[in-house]
C-alpha cells in the first residue's frame, strides 16, 4: 500500500463519506492478519462417463461442473454475513487478490474488515477444471472440429478496451484509476474461458446458490461475465442469498415474476467511469449501464431495495472495469461494506463498530 | 483435525521420532492463524501473437507460460527458508490445501510451523492459464485435429489405481492411509492437464528457478508429475535453490555432469507404501522407486547429501501416492520439516526452537 494513495483515499473519503473515513481508521492494514480459519473445498459436480483412453482400456468416470472455493474467516466474523466473490470472463479468483501493482485486494481487505470471504473459481475455469472430453474426441476423429468449444480469450489489445483503461490501446485516460504501469501483470491473469463447454443453465448459478445455503446465508458478488450470476443464483434458489452485488455487466430482460422474486433480496449494482469513452472493442458499457438502470428501476418499482452506485455520479472518477484493482479499490470496498451494513444488516452507517 | 488421528499421530511420533513429538507440542493447530503477509503474483510469461478473432478484427497478443503463485508468510518466517510446493498431473495447488476429508493441508501446517509457503499452479494449469490458440485454430479449420493437445485427465478408476488407494478400484488397502470415504472430493480436484501445449523445456522449470531467486533462496518441493521439477529447475539455474524435495515420481537418467551439479544441493526423495501392490493402472511405482534409489545413490557417490525416505522402511505404513492428504499427513510434514532443519539449515533435530 502506497502512503500517497492511502492519503488520497482518506482525503476523498473524508470529503464525501465521513462515516467511511471514521471506520477505515479502525483497520490498520499493516498489522498481522489474524484468521480464525481458512481452507478450500468444492461445491457441486457430477460424474460423467468418458470413453476408454485406449482401445483396450475401460471406460470410466470423471467429475465435471464442480466449483472450487477458497475461504478465510476472521476472528470476529460472527457479527457479519460472509461474502462470496465470483470473477469475470477470462479471469480467475486472482481478480480479487493482490492487485497487478502489488496492493491489497478486496479478498484480504474484506477479511480485515471482519467478514469471511469465499473466492469461487467459476465452474469450467482455473482450479474448478473443465470438461475436456470433446477435445480428446475431436483429436481422435470421433467428433468433428465444429464441436470444439468456443474458447474465449482476450488479447492485450481487446482487454485494454473492454476494461476501459483508455480510449485507445496503450493510451490511458488522464484520470484513469487503473494502474496501467502494471498492465502486463493483469494480462498474466487472463486465462482461457471454457464456459461454452458447460451445460445450460450454467452450473455455477446453482453452485453459488448451494454455497449460500451451505454458509447459512451469504452476500453474493459477481463481476462482468458473472455480474448477474448472484441474480441467476437467486432465481435458482434464493433461500441462502441475503444480498446481491452486481458489478459492471449487461442486465438481461426479466419477466415480472422474476423481478418480483428478486425484489425480496437487497440488490446493489456498481458501474465505473468512462462508460462511453472507449473507441472500439467488443463491449458497449453505456448500453450495459442503461440495461441495469432499467433493472434497478423495475426492482424498486416492485417494492425491492435496489440501488445503482454509478461512481462518477457520486463524485468518484476514473474507475475502470477492473475497479477491484483500481488505485482507489479500498475506497470502493468501503462503499460496498457500508452498503451491506446499512441495507442488509440494518446497521447505521455512522455507528458501526 | 480429528482428535483421534491427532492422538495416533502423536503416539506414532513419540514411538519413532521423539524430537518431532516434542516439537509438535509447540504448535496448537486450534489457535488462530497469524500471518505477517499473504498475496499472489505471477512468475514468467511471454507475449504471443494470435490471429484476429474475427475476419475484420486485428491480430493481438496474449500472455502464455506464466506461473501463478499464492503465498502466506508467518510472523517468524525470517528464521526459516520458504518452501515452494508444486502439484502433480491433473491437479492444481488444491493438492496442498484442506484434505478431501476436511483436515488441515501442508500449506497451512508449514506456515504454522514457521515457514513461508508458496503454492504454484504449474504453467498451463488452473490459475496459470494455458495457450488455447490451437483449439481455436482447429475449430476454424486452419489447423488439423491431429495438432490438438493430448489433454491428460484421469478417470476415477485410473486415479484410484495410480494413487494407490487399493489393489483394485473401490477396494481400499486394509492399512491404507488415504481417506477413501472422501475419494469423491479428491476426484473434484482432478482437472485437465494441458502440459502438452507447453514449449520444451517446460517453462515451469525456469519459473520455479526464477521464483527461488526472487525469494533469495527457497526449498523447492514437487510431487508426481512435478516430482523431479526441483531438480530440473536446479539444472536450469541452481542459484536460488537451497534444497530439493521430490515426492513419488520416476527419476530420469542423468549425465555425470548433471549429477555433479545437483550434488551441490541437499536432496530428499520420499515414497509411500504398497508400491508394487496395485493390479493394473498406467503407473509402475516399483520401477519409479528403483530409478530414484539409483538417483540418490549417484548423488551420494558424487559427494552430495541425498536421502531416500521410503516410509514403510521407517515403520510408517499404508501411505498412498497422495500422501500430503493421507490421514498421517502432518506426521509426514514433520518428517520433511525435520529434514529441512537438519540437512539444510544446520539445526539439530532435538534442539529446534
Amino acid at each position: 500500500m502506497k502512503c500517497t494513495s492511502l492519503s488520497l483515499l482518506a482525503l476523498a473519503a473524508a470529503m464525501t463519506l465521513p462515516a467511511l473515513a471514521a471506520h477505515k481508521g479502525t483497520v490498520d492494514l499493516k498489522q498481522p492478519l489474524v484468521l480464525a480459519s481458512q481452507g478450500s473445498f468444492f461445491v457441486g459436480g457430477e460424474s460423467k462417463t468418458i470413453p476408454p483412453a485406449t482401445p483396450n482400456g475401460a471406460a470410466g468416470e470423471v467429475t465435471v461442473n464442480q466449483m472450487y472455493v477458497q475461504f478465510q474467516t476472521p476472528l470476529n466474523a460472527g457479527r457479519h454475513l460472509p461474502v462470496v466473490m465470483v470473477h469475470g470472463c477470462c479471469l480467475s479468483s486472482k481478480t480479487w487478490e493482490t492487485t497487478p501493482d502489488g496492493r491489497m485486494g478486496w479478498n484480504e481487505y474484506f477479511v480485515r474488515r471482519g467478514r469471511a470471504v469465499y473466492l469461487a473459481d467459476q465452474s469450467s475455469r482455473a482450479r474448478s477444471g473443465f470438461d475436456a472430453s470433446i477435445i480428446t474426441a475431436v483429436k481422435a476423429g470421433t467428433a468433428p472440429p465444429s464441436q470444439l468449444p468456443n474458447v474465449l480469450f482476450a488479447s492485450h489489445q481487446v482487454a485494454w478496451l473492454v476494461f476501459r483503461f483508455g480510449p485507445k490501446f496503450n493510451q490511458p485516460f488522464p484520470d484513469g484509476q487503473f494502474p496501467v504501469e502494471a498492465a502486463d501483470e493483469l494480462y498474466k491473469q487472463m486465462i482461457p474461458d471454457l464456459n461454452s463447454t458447460l451445460p445450460s443453465p450454467n452450473p455455477t448459478w446453482a453452485n453459488m446458490a448451494a454455497l449460500a445455503v451451505k454458509l447459512h446465508g451469504a452476500v453474493l458478488m459477481g463481476h462482468s461475465e458473472s455480474g448477474f450470476f448472484p441474480e441467476q443464483a437467486a432465481l435458482h434458489d434464493p433461500s441462502g442469498i441475503k444480498a446481491m452485488i452486481s458489478i459492471e455487466m449487461p442486465c438481461p430482460a426479466l419477466t415480472d415474476a422474476q423481478i418480483s422474486s428478486l425484489a425480496k433480496i437487497p440488490t446493489m449494482v456498481m458501474f465505473g467511469d468512462h462508460l462511453g469513452d472507449v473507441q472500439g472493442g467488443p463491449a458497449n458499457w453505456a448500453n450495459s449501464f442503461a440495461s441495469c438502470q432499467k433493472f434497478v428501476q423495475r426492482v424498486t418499482a416492485a417494492g425491492g431495495d435496489a440501488e445503482m452506485l454509478h461512481l462518477p455520479a457520486m463524485g468518484i472518477h476514473g474507475n475502470s472495469h477492473m475497479l477491484m484493482q483500481d488505485r482507489n479499490n479500498l475506497q470502493l470496498a468501503d462503499l460496498i461494506l457500508d452498503w451491506i451494513n446499512t441495507h442488509v444488516e440494518g446497521r447505521k452507517a455512522t455507528a458501526r463498530k
